[in-house]
């Protein structure tokens, strides 16, 4: 495989678990890749990865460096306090010369402002501590889907959806944006400038800690400020780590998506493989992409000049988290 | 004192604690008021007080009955889903005949709701079970509030500043629109057609079970959203119930105070005495208000017309919160 060059940065919550963040370190350069850390990745100021000013310092490292990519060390919680100081034309101008942008959960308030902002398209995918620093080592899906990006081989991927939420009658959708990440950090942006007004979109969502029914508050807002139903397909990933209540009676995840289907006119696809667990795959917030499914198969296929991703040559889509 | 209507109804989550709801009936029949409890007060469909067109018939009954006060049983969650469905002017017109609705926490949509759609006050304040019903017995000065707002005695509130919060050269706010409630509900309702869109008002905002890191994340959002920028002042409540993480480091509650002061130009009073807490003040969101500091006491003055409350008689305000 080629050699990428790979800038670590940490623009969100502090690295505290140096051990996954060296682990992280070492599994790239064990693939061979240049890894460079940026000079404020292990900062620490309370519980952020450095002070505002540290964090949009760092982001702006991140473009200037002319890496591949640009991957975030950890998710958390900082970006929301800094969107109106992040060097967004920098940024854009950085993923034209073909930087990816990597990351995930706090990670998608970047994204989205980016989108919102420029136009220009990120990742959705694995942090550096989360995935390839993981103690239980990265997952083997999760490190196949970046190694399609950073060879330039990916262009899309598919998963199996789950017997109950089949679709059997879904009809493609091409050419649409593909958008999303966690869906508190998404909703966390509605009503403000950093929210990308995206018609005829594919938006995907995650989360984790959250209730069934505060995800379904949070659905419930996008559906009522109209987001919905400019929307051409919701595809909902994984939905982790939170504790049912005696109090639910039979109010669960599954009831939240059987009432969003009753709710509004786009399709709702679910198991998407994508949230806060092992198996993710990358996916391109702001990219165009073609949405099909085919039996119990979903596909999302994108174009080889996405986000940073324009090294890619053309290939058939992996569909490794089948 | 004089007896009063009072119409117990559910629009949020099902009553699980039924000692909790005979203890408040009891408590309020022993205050020599005629209780009226609502058809379906006690239903239960999931984690829901009946599914929504039951609560949404509920507060339709609770408009028609006739009462003085219309009280929520408890909040939960429940009234996002019901948005669409709340008969707003069968409201509006109970709140011009004199009905008071009262109720807290996951009631701050149907309130910011109503206000949105008629510009008609409600109030925020004590519910059934949690208040009247609590296990040790109500609050003495939540009950002293009840009553003034019962007997047309209320026209205000005062509370003693944190010192550390006192603002002694805070200029009093003359004739603002008063209203907020629960922060994470009220965050709900943005971008869609349900929050208020409120000029030089006072904002007040509580909550429970958040981490100071969602509750900046939350006041970030509406400070993105140019929400905080149109207030003449922003009063903090009692945020409760969280549980500080290692991984803080000195980010705190007062930690997110501070930055909100430096970055709104309004003024932020604390100490209210409202949110998840036994002592809480009722405060009419809708309702115009004067806002004055005096030395280290803050107190909100409202008209003796606001929010079903026109049987008042001219009265200083109590300051029972002191």
């Amino acid at each position: 495989m080629n050699k990428k060059h790979i800038y670590i940065y940490s623009p969100s919550s502090a690295v505290r678990e140096k051990p996954a963040f060296r682990r992280g370190v070492a599994w790239l350069r064990a693939q061979g890749h240049e890894v460079e850390i940026d000079e404020a990745a292990l900062s620490a100021h309370q519980r952020f990865a450095g002070d505002d000013a540290t964090r949009i310092a760092a982001i702006a490292r991140a473009a200037a460096s002319g890496a591949d990519v640009a991957l975030a060390s950890r998710g958390g919680y900082g970006l929301t306090r800094i969107l109106d100081g992040i060097p967004y034309k920098a940024v854009a101008k950085a993923i034209d010369r073909g930087t990816a942008f990597v990351g995930m959960s706090d990670f998608t308030a970047f994204q989205l402002a980016v989108l919102a902002r420029t136009g220009a398209a990120t990742w959705s995918g694995p942090t550096l501590c989360g995935d390839f620093g993981a103690e239980a080592g990265i997952d083997e899906i999760t490190a196949a889907c970046f190694d399609d990006l950073v060879e330039g081989y990916g262009e899309g991927t598919g998963w199996r959806l789950p017997a109950r939420d089949e679709l059997p009658s879904f009809k493609p959708i091409r050419g649409a944006t593909l958008w999303g990440g966690n869906l508190a950090v998404l909703c966390s942006l509605l009503g403000t400038p950093y929210f990308p007004q995206v018609d005829k979109g594919v938006l995907f969502l995650e989360d984790v800690g959250e209730h069934p029914y505060r995800i379904e508050r949070m659905l419930e807002q996008l559906r009522l400020a109209g987001v919905l139903a400019r929307q051409k397909a919701v595809v909902l990933g994984q939905f982790t780590g939170y504790r049912a209540a005696p109090h639910d009676r039979g109010f669960k995840l599954q009831t939240v998506v059987e009432r969003l289907r009753s709710q509004i006119k786009a399709p709702v696809l679910t198991g998407l493989p994508f949230g806060h667990v092992p198996t993710k795959v990358l996916l391109p917030v702001g990219g165009t992409v073609d949405l099909a499914v085919e039996g119990k198969e979903a596909f999302v296929v994108w174009g080889h000049d996405v986000g940073g991703s324009r090294h890619a040559a053309p290939h058939d889509h992996h569909g490794h988290a089948h």
